[in-house]
């Protein structure tokens, strides 16, 4: 589509240009590659392409592309490769492979992705566990029993150890050992006899260490952990707050159990912001999947509670328009700026909000700040809503005259305030019952600004109408 | 607070508890042992503890107790430390130093954070630049001059590299030479004569290598690059997508010139994350400083720009209902139901909305998608329209009777549907014209919605009341 290939046979190289990698193109050229029993030019690029395009190339194939391609794959690479098909693919994909097969790429694969496949795999999984060596067995027991959201279902449990006795060459050497069944060699954890974590290293000090030096002597104690049970956002925060490469996990009892690597801290991290951006949106909870695949049922099932809920809500806004009935039918005017004054509210409380929730989230500020950002609020939205009535009352007189000009423009200014104490309010009352903060979405601080708004603007105009309009 | 301390004397240290550190705490133990000239207890924390912890600790105390403490930190820590720091802490600190401290201050710096330094000194700058080394001189000058929001900006330029010629022996020789300079020495460069980009290598590799093959052997070719005047967010995305420690950037000649690695594309990321949300939530635009220290007027700046546009645009929706002004006249109960219909379209809409800048912004959804994304959206909406109505007519037979029931379903089939389809579209189009999605925010949506669903809402009234109320 880009670069012009510099053979006449096209090769799913020709897919990558500077800037990215097109993995529909990619898909395209492998299906016509094997079409022509062109083996030799996927080979290639299968042993030279990186695991996540050649994953994203053949996760758009037909089922039996896909099988035919993975034929050609050495089965080292297959495995590092299946790592990053998503897991329901994974699953259609081991449901068509011998049992022998199964077995050797479960071998191969990274341990948490090992543990995650072998429970989506169907009842009866248990009966290939005894074909596994006895350690990748307990292995995948182990991982495959923490609870989802947790620290130990994303802990990887292939991570180099040494002990402190050792010297700094004996060290190295023992990285190089452990280096294929390893995630990350560069972060190593020194463990004493009772596999209680005393400290780290890496291989940069190692390297640069004189040879004979203890590990005793140049590791780093007090190391930064995360403990097993402990929510999967908490290794997350500390792997992004100290630029670590992997954080190590230890159960309650100070033993080493496993590593958290920074690559999956970012997906984690990516999943907790789509997730706070859906509930902010009035969506209300997780895409499981993506969008693309999400079918119909899933999103009506996931929208239309939160729809109806504030379909509900609103009867308080309907109940108070009714309570002024003829001061509204004396009055049809005061109708054309009802939809003004009510956006207004809930535009205001929409923009603290989402200010606050993401301040919350990443940290930026915590509930104990509260009071002092309320009384900041206040002030904003006094000169925010002075803004806005003084825009409105414009409006207002050129429409209806002075005296609802006036009323709409003291209801816009306590309308945003109001709003804004809601919008600002709300996430850290949430977050006060341990309720997600981002829950505070926009629907809902409408809803609530809009049945306090038409409160105040009908009070307000009863106040000052009728006397003037009996006048 | 959280732990007692072993002895009697307080120390940083007891800032950790197993979760978390406490910086609140720490900069209130510092404070206090500077007051009693305890030194012995914070020498030892700045040796052992971790930079980022210090400086958030630093950062909470009063500048005069800052530089105190600052006196107690080895030059070379107090380099890494710095970085840490809000640039203009930073930038207060330095003006308070004599000029050797900051020449040795910068001579220390990673040369990223040190370009940054040095743009936010005052007037008169570049009379340091003398004082520094040529090599650092002219890296200063180099960095400090790309364009903010490039690659070039974030990128830093101390990497290592090796040449194709060199024995596996040899390399790691050379990653132990330039490891002091180096911001990582796990990935190593491979260039040829020009400087040119020709390979990657890792110390993992190398180590694994037999120690007399070449580097030209072991490497891998084809490495992904970015280039200096890319846009950041593109390097973040390749980073994570890659799990690269760090990624290599060439200029249009694929000549090397630095690296970004995966801490500060995280850093690119969140800030593009917080962007998003904050413009979805319709406060329009980035906040560059921390909520905490955003002040009254900034915060009123960035905020009522938006909200303002928002009230004229709200002209639509009153110039609709001054339209229908007799039949609301005759019906006012139609005024009941008006917050709730209009509610639901901005609703519907800022749902559909939210789940496409998400899924647009995470690359699950792309551009061509649109069409068939539509069609799914069209079924959605006409089924949680559906919904809704059937729940609103409920409330409409008691309220109000069956005629303006019927009213208010059909205008809630409609509006829901019509509200949906903007969400959707909206986040596509702003795409299309190369603007950032995220802008399609909840309070536009809104708005939009509000002026339609008030057209459809009275147009169908005046369809279908007219004759059955003059009946």
């Amino acid at each position: 589509m880009t670069t012009t290939p510099s053979n006449l046979t096209p090769s799913p190289r020709d897919a990558y240009d500077d800037e990215h990698f097109d993995a529909d193109l990619a898909a395209e050229i492998i299906a016509s590659c094997l079409e022509r029993g062109d083996s030799a030019t996927l080979t290639n690029w299968f042993a030279e392409g990186l695991a996540v395009d050649i994953a994203d190339a053949l996760d758009r194939l037909q089922p039996a592309q896909l099988a035919a391609a993975l034929l050609l794959i050495p089965v080292d690479e297959q495995a590092s490769i299946f790592g990053y098909l998503p897991l329901g693919r994974q699953t259609q994909l081991v449901a068509g492979m011998s049992r022998a097969a199964v077995i050797s790429l479960l071998e191969r694969m990274s341990s948490d992705e090992r543990a995650d496949l072998f429970n989506t795999l169907p009842a009866g999984r248990e009966a290939i566990l005894p074909a596994l060596a006895q350690a990748q067995r307990e292995d995948i027991r182990k991982l495959a029993s923490y609870e989802k959201g947790s620290v130990g279902a994303i802990m990887n449990s292939q991570y180099a150890t040494l002990t402190p006795e050792l010297t700094v060459a004996e060290a190295i050497d023992e990285l190089r050992r452990v280096a294929p069944d390893s995630e990350t060699i560069y972060n190593a954890y020194v463990i004493d006899e009772q596999r209680r974590l005393v400290g780290v290293t890496t291989l940069r000090r190692l390297i640069l260490m004189p040879a004979t030096t203890r590990v005793g002597e140049m590791m780093k104690s007090n190391p930064v952990t995360a403990f097993v049970d402990d929510e999967q956002s908490l290794a997350a925060e500390k792997i992004a707050r100290y630029d670590f490469i992997a954080l190590p996990v230890i159960d309650r009892q100070r033993q080493m159990v496993g590593i958290v690597t920074a690559d999956d801290a970012m997906d984690v991290m990516e999943d907790e912001v789509t997730e706070d951006f859906q509930k902010s949106g009035g969506s209300l909870g997780a895409w499981p999947l993506r969008m693309k695949d999400a079918t119909i049922g899933l999103l009506y099932r996931k929208r239309v509670f939160w729809l109806v809920l504030l379909v509900f809500a609103n009867i308080f806004s309907g109940a108070g328009i009714a309570h002024f009935e003829e001061l509204i039918a004396a009055n049809v005017a005061l109708v054309f700026f009802l939809p003004l004054l009510i956006d207004s509210g809930g535009n205001a409380g929409s923009q603290s909000a989402t200010l606050m929730v993401r301040a919350l989230a990443t940290g930026d500020v915590h509930m104990r700040d509260w009071a002092s950002m309320l009384g900041r609020e206040l002030l904003v939205a006094a000169l925010l809503g002075l803004t806005m009535a003084i825009a409105v009352s414009a409006l207002g007189v050129v429409r209806a005259g002075p005296t609802i000009a006036l009323v709409v423009a003291l209801t816009m200014q306590i309308v945003v305030i109001v709003g804004s104490l809601i919008g600002m309010s709300l996430p850290f009352l949430l977050s006060h019952f341990k309720a997600d903060p981002a829950a505070a979405s926009s629907p809902l601080i409408t809803t609530i600004a809009d049945a306090s708004g038409i409160f105040i603007y009908f009070a307000i105009a009863s106040q000052v109408l009728p006397g003037l309009a009996s006048a």
